[in-house]
């Protein structure tokens, strides 16, 4: 399996240019990349390389950076790269100059965003049938990367963020996704309210998510086009949104603090999956 | 609401004897406390105030020691606690070097383990009809916090964790847990398949949660006691467990990486509690 053709290339020195992209990579994560992004561990890797060869092609690697050790045991993911992405080696000591910490992982690449959607569009460009998520003011990585992971497991078909949403290609959510935040098609930005009339002119019937919501989630009647609405895990759903819109709950014990966010979102997206037979 | 009587002693010195217990908290968390236990956060101080006055008193708070700008906003949840629990505050300065870094939340709290059950006791001590969730080497404390929480909203009567499971006392676990590891009764020990004798032996149908599960999460039969089983996020459970038990699946898309593990077994608790009618 093991592509013969593919040029390793050593790094000695932490200040060479050619990955200059992955140098102190903890601080540059809270500046934002315009597009590019860090993908970490051998899982978010796998899903680069099946998104960079995917004809939809939302995503490329630009670079790959190894610690040395790690090779050999890469060779099927690496195989699966055309031959042209530059993949560099380097020591522990020197990757964990280069990094700014120690990274026990080991395995690094530099990402780039291909194409990228608006709502309108990517709702478009659905099918008939369709199960979307609306995330409003997710600012948690962990949850949004968690959402995305859920809605991968459930058959999501877009995920659309709020402009005060964090950023899902952020390298701990990309990781916290194992992935699927390069599998699942995303829009970010607008405000909510002007996302979900996006959402409510596509066909879709939305349900906003809350401890208070209207029907048990169980019932959301089936369609078609469903969209779930997913809000920040202490405020919940804004008022002027729950009030526009249906809204759901799940069923639970009453006490202080509910479910988290994600959890939350994912029950939700497998009840409505279930209601909508997307899944097995 | 304010408590009169308590008396609110400054700390000036961080070497000081009396708050010997929260120095240097976060090397201490990895060797393990003896029944002793940090709470952290206003969330879980308010937790443990509930657990300090309950009848059952399996929980106690020894010490508080706070930030003294959030003395103010506090007064109701330390009215909740006794007087003769000393309430010790110190400036961030002081704080900070007190525990070894810096404490932006200020709200902290040494606990103590007052009973400790073992897994016979506490099912025993069950109602006739109970839902119960049984960990199998969940060692990372961000799940085994997750999963009380999601056993709190869904009204499961214990939590079993084998020997293999993490410590849920530890800070992290605790707070992630929003408290709930303070009242989700929870016994912690023993292998896991004489874990799950005992259970079988209090008269619970034991159900083990695996993507290749026999049958569909939704179709565990209706019965007074019901056990989920849970295992690590990446091997599942042992094939030994697997074999000896009955198992269930929550349908989802085929994928390498399935759902999280806090995540599947909140879906899979909430699905057994809403069999179980346990919800509203």
């Amino acid at each position: 399996m093991r592509d013969t053709a593919r040029q390793i290339i050593r790094i000695n020195d932490p200040h060479d240019p050619r990955i200059a992209e992955f140098r102190d990579i903890r601080e540059r994560d809270l500046v934002g990349r315009h597009g590019q992004f860090i993908a970490e561990g051998t899982v978010v890797l796998r899903m680069l390389a099946a998104a960079h060869v995917s004809a939809k092609a939302r995503f490329r690697a630009e670079t790959l950076l190894l610690l040395e050790n790690r090779l050999e045991g890469l060779g099927e993911i690496l195989a699966a790269f055309p031959a042209e992405v530059p993949v560099y080696v380097a020591s522990a000591a020197v990757l964990d100059q280069i990094a700014g910490f120690h990274l026990h992982r080991g395995v690094l690449a530099l990402g780039s965003r291909m194409l990228e959607q608006g709502a309108d569009a990517l709702l478009n460009a659905l099918p008939e049938k369709a199960l979307v998520g609306v995330c409003c003011g997710i600012s948690n990585h962990d949850n949004i990367g968690s959402i995305f992971r859920n809605a991968a497991a459930f058959g999501v078909s877009a995920l659309l963020l709020d402009e005060t949403c964090c950023d899902p290609l952020y390298r701990k959510a990309l990781r916290v996704s194992v992935g699927s935040v390069l599998s699942v098609p995303f829009a970010r930005g607008g405000a909510a309210l002007s996302l979900l009339e996006t959402v409510d002119r596509a066909g879709f019937a939305i349900f906003g998510l809350s401890p208070r919501g209207e029907i048990d989630i169980r019932n959301v009647p089936k369609g078609n086009r469903v969209a779930l609405v997913t809000g920040t895990e202490g405020e919940g759903l804004p008022a002027h949104i729950m009030e526009r819109f249906q809204t759901a709950r799940i069923p639970q014990m009453p006490q202080l603090d509910s479910l988290n966010a994600a959890t939350a979102t994912g029950i939700a997206l497998y009840e409505m999956a279930r209601g909508q037979d997307l899944l097995g």
